[in-house]
């Protein structure tokens, strides 16, 4: 009924291409990273892209994540999987944020979370590229996404996750079909037992960044926001930043966008938000270098970007910098202040990423870095109510005597 | 940016009506019940609604909620409280369902569950009556969809729920800034309480089908229905059935649509599911009686449909025997199974009143009622992110020797 499901339409991958080095690579095979060891990047034929669409006739279309089929990798539509990946909402917060602040709400992807955008493209170039076991570290959310479209297709797939993974997360992985492991150690140490797996040949390494689809997924982020803003972009997004996938896909998004001559050549300011817990882009960042170095003891209760290390460091760092936006970091208090203040003044619960970016979003507009009267996204990357909230105890006798004042 | 928030569009109710007697009611005043003690259904001038807008035309717009708005009550544009109602995705269940099974996933509603259809329409309905204090029973999810909405346009929320409540409905209700009691009772326990205070001018009752506007809310599943399925309709829909104002809502969208000239007169078979531990509509059908007695001891893993008396069970039997459906009843251990199945074959995490139109369309199957070949959609009522899930305790110690082979 989705004729984004069902139509045949053109794709116009030419080839992939080493983030680092420029270096190209064949599509249409199974890759990793790239010999440099760093994220592969998809090209297209974007002249032959303009020529065959236009951004009207893509809006007309349904507004799911593949109208923007032609900007996709996939090649042959039987290859989707999909579990109905809406366009997110825009919902706004005049309350605790300001008036020109929106939050794009991911929670309502499936799985809850942003994670689906990414696996839904790299689970679809799985299966087109005959991949039959895929193994993934995950501090939740994308294990989860890689289970329910995994399972949908019949692909074995193994997850592992450090031992506070929340319980929500490591329950839905297993009720959707994969295997998955607590690891005592982060994200980066089972990424360790997954790579080592890998380069044994059993099974395919789909870490952040390590395969190269799932940033194309991603950077439907940035396609819809284009839409969603009349073919302008806000001034400003805030974006929890861990492996950073999303802020790397939108940037791209961005790009290819102007290319096709649907945008023109401004730019949102990108803000990297990270916990104090847990910043190696934030310090990076200030101390002005392009590789941030692994985070010691990271710890946040925003386990979303709880990443001591991204490999795709550098390409955070050059669309942070070139956007003219800055990486922040926020502390924990904050983060849970932000998540109450959301849900309490606009009845929108956030995860504590998405608080994340609330309360970055607060620090630099008190710090004069954004001002009030200027269009404001902020990621909330998952449903809140995948998390912990605080308890609420109150019991009524329907038996007794009801005080009805005090209710 | 969403023209269907932001444009003043032209609305038709003339009245409203008494589901039972038939009795007029002046719109643009505060309802709750009819005089007789039924729901009161609202009425729309159709015929300006058809000189006024094409079905082509609601086609072209934003496809959340509002795009129906000349078939919705509320009056004034800046009434709208929104959260982002996004139309939600019909996915299909090949595996644990069949070839033409469709899950119309409701849990990507705010607060993740359609009673955000419903909620979202009487708070807006409530802000254009005047009305500043609203108390309501709920089995967890109402309760969170009226918080967040009321919350967000300043009205103050009194939510009363049975001492079982999943815990994660209590604490988001809390979270959103309503004030929550557990009863020790059931949900008519709890709504006795409400329906005291609102006696006594405490505040307004917007129990299920006590006022008049959260049917009109519902209504917009049998209208985004007939969207999705190219305005014609599926052959049948299992609909988990508690209150059931969105089977009634349902009925009466397919009513409106035929009067409208945009659909037909064929109708799915609406199939009304229950839990075998509280099955009043079930009975009521098989004793062929046009009300239904209370249930007593009532109990089920499936929270929402424990409902042992509704307001408007005659609504829900005639539209179910005038449709040639059923009322069917399931076992937990059949819903649990059906949860089980979805999310293992399908990578689709169900609510247990989701499970539950799984497992009473297998039965339904099974016994003759409904073809393999139909197109049947089931109703997802809720995120299953919501509910309790088993446990997956799989430990790998990373400074041991891992055994890659049994990963």
């Amino acid at each position: 009924m989705n004729a984004n499901l069902t139509a045949d339409r053109p794709t116009f991958v030419t080839h992939l291409e080493c983030s680092l080095t420029g270096e190209r690579y064949a599509a249409d095979q199974l890759h990793g990273l790239s010999r440099a060891g760093r994220p592969l990047l998809v090209r297209y034929d974007l002249d032959a892209v303009a020529a065959t669409v236009s951004r009207d006739a893509l809006a007309a279309r349904e507004t799911d994540l593949w109208r923007w089929r032609e900007l996709l990798p996939v090649r042959r539509t039987e290859n989707i999987v999909s579990l109905g990946e809406v366009e997110t909402p825009l919902v706004p917060i005049a309350r605790s944020g300001g008036p020109g602040v929106l939050v794009k709400d991911e929670g309502r992807l499936p799985t809850g979370s942003f994670k689906a955008r990414g696996l839904v493209m790299a689970v679809a170039m799985a299966r087109e590229l005959g991949v039959t076991r895929i193994a993934m570290p995950t501090n939740g959310n994308a294990g989860a996404a890689l289970a329910a479209y995994a399972t949908r297709c019949g692909i074995e797939t193994i997850v592992l996750c450090p031992e506070d993974t929340p319980e929500v997360n490591v329950r839905e992985i297993a009720l959707q079909g994969a295997r998955v492991w607590r690891v005592n150690g982060l994200i980066d140490d089972c990424g360790a037992i997954v790579g080592k797996g890998a380069a044994d040949g059993r099974w395919f390494d789909f870490s952040t960044l390590k395969e190269p689809y799932r940033i194309e997924g991603k950077k439907t982020m940035g396609l819809e926001l284009a839409a969603q803003f009349g073919w302008e972009l806000p001034d400003a997004i805030f974006y929890p930043t861990g492996g950073g996938t999303g802020l790397i896909g939108m940037w791209k998004a961005f790009d290819e966008l102007e290319r096709l001559g649907w945008i023109g050549s401004k730019r949102p300011r990108m803000y990297a938000v990270q916990a104090a817990g847990c910043a190696p882009i934030v310090k990076a960042f200030e101390d002005g270098v392009e590789h941030a170095e692994r985070w010691e003891d990271a710890s946040t209760v925003a386990a979303g970007i709880r990443v001591p290390r991204a490999v795709g460091d550098f390409l955070i760092l050059r669309a942070v910098r070139e956007s003219g936006g800055r990486a922040l970091a926020v502390d924990d208090g904050e983060i849970l202040r932000a998540v109450d203040d959301a849900a309490r003044q606009d009845g929108l619960l956030l995860c504590p990423e998405g608080g994340a970016t609330l309360a970055a979003y607060r620090q630099a507009k008190a710090d004069g870095l954004v001002g009030a009267d200027e269009r404001v996204v902020l990621f909330n990357c998952a449903t809140g109510l995948k998390y912990p909230m605080p308890p609420a105890d109150n019991w009524l006798d329907r038996h007794g005597t009801i005080d009805f004042d005090a209710l």
